[in-house]
């Protein structure tokens, strides 16, 4: 019915499966399309420009903010990150679903901008999950997954102001919900005024179309 | 993550296939329950006590009013029709999501009383496909038609107030549809404020945890 595109944020706990998720659903379906945020932070081994990250220096990230061309932006530990706004809104005009993979400060700004955006929060079933799968990495300090944690416990704090609560236990399944969701929204009375607006008229027509 | 069921309203436009989408869903999924309305009109050839209605007599059905046993009831065409809360609450008890197939302006009380009832309105595509599907009938006289359509036209102006627009184009498309935003809605955060706050409070002991 609707032929824009929804923008759509999901964060959630490090650990929580977000970015497995996130593949699962961009090779299953074919109407998203996941932002890629610009940083000035280095590139990791593997890490591609333009896949993981748009990878930028500092004077050209602080260029992006003077022209107003990012969404949010903002510092974590000494680097920039932000959302670009070309790639969204260039997604959202094709009519795909946009999908910003940011952090809980950064989908506060997107809702203040955008409040018909609709946040979603990743999270495992359990606090003792999360634990485990951090630990089962096998490839962080216990220094970093105590870290990690207790950025947990600060971000749990915005669990309430996001609309959905995935609780990612099986990827299979938490992957079809995530798209259910995501197709549910489309159905929300207020993003198909238009349409209700067209059927009411056409009601009328058809009410006063005699000896048909 | 949620233990009580949900309370839904489907209503529609006469010929919007409501009725047999209701039955695809009760047939192919086992969390809902479909509430049985009581009425004071006569049951119709084939109509069963219990299954499409409760016939009540005139007094049988003012005494539930009176005794306040009815979550809704409305004066229609010069007969009562009420929801009874009985049934409503057993089921809702027992986890099952509570279906109940009213009215627009039962709808409108229902969620005036209960906000967090979903409101699913369903619709054919367009005026001209419902006319078609009411003419394709083949039962009705032109002016029952007339009739219904003019009575969809009252209707539309409460579509605006539902929470979700089923376009019933396909019944098994529809009827997945359905159940999808359903099954979303479980989702939704506000309907996990006991899980939010178990998985903030077991994070803050894990965090605490140390030397593990």
């Amino acid at each position: 019915m609707e032929k824009k595109g929804l923008l759509l944020v999901v964060s959630g706990f490090s650990g929580a499966g977000k970015g497995t998720l996130m593949k699962e659903l961009l090779d299953h379906y074919d109407n998203y399309a996941l932002s890629v945020s610009a940083t000035t932070r280095a590139p990791r081994e593997g890490e591609l420009y333009g896949r993981e990250y748009f990878f930028l220096k500092r004077e050209e990230f602080l260029r992006l903010i003077e022209e107003d061309a990012l969404y949010e932006y903002a510092e974590y530990a000494g680097n920039y990150y932000g959302t670009p706004r070309q790639y969204v809104d260039e997604k959202l005009a094709e009519g795909l679903d946009v999908i910003l993979e940011i952090e809980v400060q950064g989908a506060e700004k997107i809702k203040k901008q955008f409040p018909d955006t609709v946040l979603i929060f990743v999270t495992p079933p359990s606090a003792d999950e999360l634990k485990r799968r951090l630990v089962g990495r096998g490839t962080e300090t216990a220094e970093k997954i105590d870290k990690r944690l207790k950025r947990a416990v600060e971000e749990a704090k915005y669990m309430p102001f996001y609309d959905y609560i995935l609780v990612n236990d099986d990827l299979a399944e938490s992957t079809v919900r995530l798209h259910d969701i995501i197709s549910s929204e489309h159905a929300v009375s207020a993003r198909n005024r238009d349409f209700i607006l067209q059927i009411t008229d056409e009601l009328k027509i058809v009410t006063n179309e005699k000896g048909e």
